[in-house]
């Protein structure tokens, strides 16, 4: 099967610097989500414009935000912490789509990316551009789909009441409790120095 | 005080359409965003290349990901579900950073501004573009800083060992059972038709 030269409506090269720049190097789990969100965009047609969920989050999520609309910040991707790589694109009021999975079957055929996706090569025998090659000449047959309806996750959060938290005099969420989480003990800093913090 | 003309080393207006084309619109909260991503690097200084924690999944985490090298998909930015307006970029060694959240006390001086981010006024009271105005006249003076030590959250996350779940054959971390999540009943998803997964 020759290589595919467009992805998501773009020349190959393309989406390459486009990951590259945005992620940071051409890591080659954005690049089999860029095959990914191809094939899923094919199945729905370019008439919907589709929510996304993804089931990981490695790589798969700036796939999603790179090459659909859906970003985390927006709200249309919606990442699930369950380490599959798989992806759901659907139309968010018939609540229809189709799911897109690498499909650990047909990477056999691919040793490279069998090994890489199992976590069976160390790095250092398996250079980035062998693994690269192996993907793109895998291209969609890595891949599976099935149409779904999807049950869960769909919608927009709702945005919670918002007051001013008694500890720090931030906003925060008042279902929280009377002190935001930083200040029940939850938080991630302590403040450097024997200083307040800084008013500009 | 003059509007801002630059941010995070860009021009303003090409900010803005940044903005547009990543996360679908002008939104607020992503435009505050790019201030405090400015402020931040400009504590951090240009020597270091930080790693980003972000306090609210809303708006927020587009403009660390639009402005820095951080994006969800690379486990450079973290992001907690607190529904709090602040976030931190850090030295991902020394763990030392800055903390930068928008003052609600400060926002008090720009009705707008303070208005919308405590959800008191109806969207169609408050157009988009009177707010903008208000948040690029606010600039800096909206935001407060200071310098923080991470003491939770940073690092990248252990991969875990990877298995073939033993219900629907995909790979899965084998920490979660014998079978997968979706498999255990969590799933997001119900297939349509009487039809099996297609393959290509």
């Amino acid at each position: 099967m020759p290589i595919q030269t467009t992805l998501c409506g773009r020349p190959l090269q393309g989406v390459l610097e486009t990951i590259e720049r945005f992620h940071g190097w051409k890591a080659p789990g954005v690049v089999i989500g860029a095959f990914m969100v191809d094939l899923a965009q094919e199945c729905m047609g370019p008439a919907v414009e589709a929510d996304a969920i993804v089931e990981t989050r490695h790589c798969l999520p700036d796939a999603i935000q790179l090459f659909t609309p859906c970003t985390f910040g927006n709200g249309w991707m919606k990442v699930l912490n369950w380490d599959k790589f798989a992806l759901t694109l659907y139309d968010k009021k018939a609540l229809e789509g189709f799911r897109v999975w690498l499909d650990l079957a047909k990477t056999r055929k691919f040793p490279n990316l069998y090994n890489w996706y199992m976590r069976l090569a160390p790095k250092q025998s398996l250079p980035l551009d062998v693994l690269l090659e192996s993907i793109l000449e895998a291209g969609r047959s890595m891949l599976s789909f099935a149409p779904v309806t999807v049950t869960r996750y769909f919608g927009k959060e709702k945005k919670l009441e918002i007051g001013v938290c008694n500890g720090c005099g931030e906003a925060y969420p008042c279902s929280q409790g009377t002190l935001c989480l930083a200040c029940q003990g939850e938080g991630y800093y302590s403040f450097r120095g024997e200083r307040a913090p800084e008013s500009l």
